[in-house]
């Protein structure tokens, strides 16, 4: 039977939002290996926006969902929709939004809350048993909720500390690799925490996929 | 040698910019097949701005190059500082913007403009007889300036006569099918033109990088 995936994207745009090319290639894995997926998000403002070519913060508003919406092609449900029963598995693709929207670890570090919807679909599909991927920086939102995961964010030595610092373990990686938490049905893998280029973000997002099948 | 492809985007989401996945796959298509890449984008507001969820227009203004830049993680050049003595070959994504900011073509039909930078790349490119590629719906910007042109945008009969109108040649073609002017060196593919699934906007664009570098 077809598997179903969720994802769930924190915007549209790595400085203040969701990293789209981890998103896209995301969804283009969930496709080539024969699944279906659905797109969610979190109807929330974002906490700022960045003018990606300048590089700064400007004075805007914009929604996480909305923006989302754009890499979704408009086919995008708020996350309060999502229920663990209708999916096989959940999938965080990163970007700051993970940690700026999706939680406020970019701010608070180990000290941080993530967001209450997002908290209620980890947990959901944590307590069904059912598999969760996260892309980048978004393992740091299952630090916060699942003590004892093993986990990885790449080679980043201070989020490294901080995931250790919540009770958790993590493994170093480079591109394309990817860290299976067999136990709590975890599959990480570092993407851009690394300087790397689009060709390896495929690799590591049909790496984490293929172990979200293989877990579901 | 390694060849060296622009890559020029009209915003960031199809309904008012670059079809995003169209844009992803097309980078990643060139880096899988051994070449770089560069973004580019004209420095200029959107003709509008949708909202991606509600489907929308809303009253916001945002600059096309700003907007793409959010794609191209930060790494884009104003479209005037595109060069076809740079590089062996350009290649447009499709979305809304393509016939919205790059062209008026979604307006006017046959009788639309081309944005002045967007056309002198292309006819720099075209006297340098390099290849130029176009995805989806930007077609319609290679039958606006290169006439006798032979292209596709997919099945779409509105669509098709309007190009046949400005004296070139539409072939229909389906997913992951392109059209290859060797006379001209024009690539096109329908991508989302189509009721397509990313899987076949992958091919499409796997397909148009690979006889773009033939011929370039």
């Amino acid at each position: 039977m077809t598997k179903n995936i969720a994802v769930v994207l924190s915007g549209c745009g790595y400085q203040d939002g969701a990293e789209i090319q981890e998103s896209v290639l995301t969804l283009l894995a969930i496709n080539q290996q024969g699944a279906n997926y659905q797109c969610f998000a979190p109807d929330i403002l974002q906490l700022k926006v960045v003018d990606h070519y300048r590089q700064q913060e400007v004075s805007e508003s914009r929604n996480v969902l909305v923006e989302a919406a754009r890499i979704a092609r408009c086919d995008i449900k708020p996350l309060t929709e999502y229920s663990a029963n209708d999916f096989d598995a959940i999938i965080f693709p990163g970007g700051f939004g993970a940690a700026l929207n999706l939680s406020d670890f970019a701010l608070q570090g180990p000290d941080s809350s993530v967001n209450a919807d997002v908290s209620a679909a980890i947990n959901n599909t944590y307590q069904a048993q059912k598999p969760i991927g996260a892309l980048c920086i978004a393992p740091v939102l299952l630090a916060k909720l699942i003590t004892g995961a093993k986990l990885t964010i790449g080679s980043d030595q201070a989020t490294a500390q901080a995931i250790e610092s919540l009770n958790c373990t993590h493994e170093n990686t480079t591109h394309g690799e990817i860290v299976i938490d067999k136990e709590n049905k975890l599959v990480t893998t570092p993407c851009y925490m690394l300087d790397a280029n689009i060709g390896q973000i495929a690799d590591g997002a049909n790496k984490l996929v293929q172990a979200i099948l293989d877990l579901a």
